[in-house]
C-alpha cells in the first residue's frame, strides 16, 4: 500500500558519497588522518581536513544587527542584493541585454527554476554525458528527464558536433529545448570551455532561433566560477550572451555556496538575459511565482553579507585576496594532481579548473571499493571516479594518482580470483 | 511571445502587502510614528515598531563556530535537528505512532512536500474558507487549487458540517484527498481548532477510511503554534494522531520562523505521522527526493541552534521564558483589540490565539483604502480586513477598532459621493 501519489514513489535509497564519506571517517579513526586520502567532500578544505570558511565573509556575516538577519527578505530577493549578485557574477563581462535576477536556496534553487519554467512535463534536458548526479533528481523528479551530448571528442576537446546532433535533434522533437552546460570547472570533469568552444555552442543554438517556433534556451551552471582561471579570464564567455535572438534565452544559476564559502546558508540566484525587456520580466515573474510556490523567500542574512562586501571596495579587495589565496591553493593541488598522474601514465579527462578531477574507467564501484582498501575514498560515477582535490592536500593530491593506477591495474587479478 | 512554457505564465503583479507596507512607512515619514497603526507586517514587533529578535535564541547562533554554519546540512536535515522538531513540536503529546521528520525551507517548504507528494495534477486541496492566500500559490503552480469550507457557523463556531459535506465530496470524486488545517492562532482569523472540532474532524475522516482504497491526508500548519495559548495546552490534539487507520497520513508543518524568530534564516521541517512503519519511511524518501529536486538541503545554523536550545535544559529554559514574555505581550494587545472591539460593536472573527485578528466585510479593498486615509494600514484580504496584533502596541491595539467601525459606517457616505 502507498499513501504517496504515485509520481512521489522513488527507491528508498541512501546517498552513496555520504557512505563513502562515513567508511572514510572511520578509516581516519582507525589509521589516522596522515595515512588516508578522502576525496569525497565537495567543499574545500583544508590540509588537515577541515572546511575552509573565509574570514572576510565571516567578518561581515558577524557584524551584521540581528534583525537583519532575522528578517523575512523579498519574495524576489533584496535589491541591494540582486544588484550585487549581478556585479559579483559578470564582472567587467556584463552582456549587453535586459537582465533580471531572482534569489534562490543555492544554485539548486536555480535549476530548478529553469528545469521547471522553461520545459513541459515529458520533455528531455540537454547536457553533456559527465553531469552532476542531481540533474537526474531535479528532472525525474518533475516528469522532465536528461539526454546527454558526448562533453569529449576524441582528442578529448569540447565535442561540439555531438552537441550539434543532440541538440538539433530535440530541436526537431521539441520545439522546446533547454540546454544545461557546467562551466567553468565543471563537475565532475573539471573542464572549461573555451571563449571558442561558446562561440560554437551559440552558433548551434543561432541556427535552430533561425525557425522563430522554436524556444531555445540555455542555463549555465557557474557554481565554480570563483575557483577558475586566473583573475577574471573565465568570465570572457558572459559577453557572448550580447543581442542574441529573442528566441534564445539564457540563464546563470549563481551559488554563494562555493565562492563565498556559505554552502549551508543555502543563498544563490538566478539570473535571466534576453534581447527583450518583456521576456525578461517574463522571467522575473515566473520565478517569483515558482520560489513563492516552493520556498517563499531566500536567506536575508547571506544576502546581506554578499551585498555588504561588494558594495564596499575595501572590503571586497580584502574578500577577493583571500579567495585569491584560497584559488591558488586549488590550483596547486590540482597541478600536482594532473602532473603525477602523468608520470605514472593514470588517464584523466582534461581538467581545467576547479574541485574536481575525473579518471574514466569501466565498473566504477568495483575500483573505489578497491582504492577503499588502500585508504583511498573517491566518489564512483557512471563513467569514472571522481577525485576531489578541493579536499586533498597538495602532498596527498601528488600521491593518489600512483595509487589510483595501482588498482585499476589489478584488474586481471582480481578478475581472476572471482 | 513567451519564452517560459504555458504552465509558467502568471500575471505580473507585485505583493499587494509590500505595497500596503511602503505607503505605512511614507506615512510614518509624514505623520510621524506615533499617528500611525502599521498592521500589515506578519512577523512580532516591539511597541516602537521594531522587528523582536529573541536574544536568548541569538546567542547560541552567535556561539557556533563559522565551520558548523557554514558546511552543508545533510539532505533530509541533521539527525539531531530532527529529534529536536519532534520534542519541540510535541511536547508531552507526541502521537503514539511512528514518526519520521525532513527539513524544509521555513512552513511554505513543508506544504509544499505535502502538496506535490500526497495530491495528483488537477487535484483539489481542502482548506477553510479563510485562508492563508499562498496557499492558492502552491497548488496553482503545480496544477492543483483550493477548494474551501466555511470555516465559521453562524455561531461563530468551528463548521463541522461544512468540513464533513465538502471532505465527503472530494473523498467521493477523488479517492485521495488532502486537508490542509492551520490550527492552532490560524492565519488569518486566529481561530484554534478545540480538542472536540479536532476529534469531529478526525471521525470524519475515520469514517472516509473505512473505504480501504481511499487516501486520506491531512496536513497540519502549526507555523504559530509557539503563541498560542497557556503553556503547551494547544497542542494537546496531537494526542489524537495515535493509532489511526493506515490510510490516514497526518503531516505537521513546523516552522522556526515565528518561534524562535528566525524568518529570515527559511528553516522548518515537514513532520510526518502514520500507524505505519512503512509509509513513514515512504513519506522521508519521497521528501528527501523532493527537497533534492527543489533546494538540495537546509540551513544548516538555523538547525544547529535549535539543537544548541533544546538539548540543553538550562538554554531551554531561558527561551521558553523570553518566549512567554513575548506570548503575553501579544495576548494582552489582542486582548485590548478584541475588547475595544465589543464596546464600539465591531464584529470580529472568533479569535483565539496569534497573530491576526479578521474583521468579515464587502469590498475589502474599499475599506482599506479608506482606513489608509485614517493612517490605519491593514491587509484587505477576500472576505474582510486583516489587522496584525503582533505588529502593533497594546495602547494601538486599543484605539483601532473604534477607526475601523468608523471606516465601515462611512459606506452609505461613500457610495452617495459614489
Amino acid at each position: 500500500m502507498n499513501m504517496v501519489a504515485k509520481h512521489a514513489i522513488w527507491p528508498r535509497e541512501n546517498d552513496i558519497i555520504f557512505g563513502i564519506a562515513g567508511k572514510a571517517a572511520e578509516a581516519v579513526k582507525k589509521f589516522g588522518k596522515e595515512d588516508v586520502i578522502n576525496s569525497t567532500i565537495g567543499a574545500l578544505m583544508d590540509d588537515d581536513g577541515n572546511l575552509i570558511t573565509m574570514k572576510s565573509v565571516f567578518e561581515q556575516f558577524r557584524a551584521l544587527p540581528d534583525a537583519e538577519i532575522s528578517a523575512y527578505a523579498g519574495l524576489a530577493g533584496q535589491p541591494d542584493f540582486l544588484e550585487a549578485v549581478k556585479e559579483n557574477c559578470f564582472r567587467e563581462y556584463q552582456p549587453d541585454a535586459f537582465i533580471q535576477a531572482v534569489a534562490t536556496p543555492g544554485g539548486t534553487g536555480s535549476i530548478k527554476h529553469a528545469v521547471w519554467n522553461y520545459t513541459n512535463p515529458g520533455d528531455q534536458v540537454l547536457t553533456s554525458d559527465w553531469y552532476w548526479a542531481p540533474y537526474d533528481t531535479i528532472t525525474e523528479e518533475i516528469d522532465r528527464s536528461i539526454k546527454t551530448y558526448k562533453l569529449f571528442n576524441d582528442k578529448n576537446e569540447f565535442n561540439i558536433e555531438s552537441f550539434k546532433e543532440n541538440f538539433n535533434e530535440l530541436v526537431k522533437k521539441q520545439k522546446r529545448v533547454l540546454s544545461i552546460i557546467n562551466t567553468p570547472a565543471h563537475n565532475p570533469t573539471g573542464y572549461s570551455l573555451t571563449d571558442d568552444d561558446w562561440k560554437q555552442v551559440l552558433d548551434v543554438m543561432k541556427a535552430a532561433a533561425k525557425d522563430k517556433e522554436n524556444r531555445i534556451s540555455l542555463f549555465v551552471d557557474v557554481a565554480y566560477i570563483d575557483f577558475a582561471g586566473k583573475a577574471d579570464e573565465k568570465r570572457k564567455f558572459f559577453k557572448q550572451f550580447s543581442n542574441l535572438p529573442e528566441n534564445v534565452f539564457v540563464m546563470v544559476g549563481f551559488s554563494m555556496s562555493k565562492g563565498f564559502t556559505m554552502y549551508g546558508f543555502r543563498s544563490g540566484a538566478i539570473i535571466g538575459i534576453s534581447s527583450s525587456e518583456d521576456l525578461v520580466e517574463e522571467f522575473k515573474y515566473a520565478c517569483i511565482h515558482s520560489g513563492r510556490a516552493n520556498w517563499s523567500n531566500g536567506n536575508r542574512g547571506a544576502m546581506a553579507t554578499m551585498t555588504a562586501i561588494n558594495n564596499n571596495p575595501e572590503i571586497l579587495e580584502k574578500y577577493s585576496k583571500e579567495k585569491d589565496m584560497y584559488k591558488n591553493m586549488l590550483q596547486d593541488r590540482a597541478a600536482a594532481f594532473v602532473e603525477a598522474a602523468e608520470e605514472v601514465d593514470l588517464e584523466l579527462l582534461p581538467y581545467r579548473d576547479g574541485f574536481f578531477v575525473s579518471i574514466p574507467c569501466d565498473d566504477p564501484v568495483k575500483y573505489s571499493d578497491k582504492l577503499m582498501e588502500k585508504n583511498v575514498f573517491v566518489v564512483p560515477l557512471k563513467m569514472g571516479l571522481r577525485f576531489a582535490v578541493c579536499a586533498v592536500s597538495e602532498e596527498k593530491c601528488r600521491k593518489a594518482p600512483a595509487l589510483i593506477k595501482e588498482a585499476l591495474s589489478e584488474k586481471q587479478t582480481s578478475e581472476n580470483i572471482a
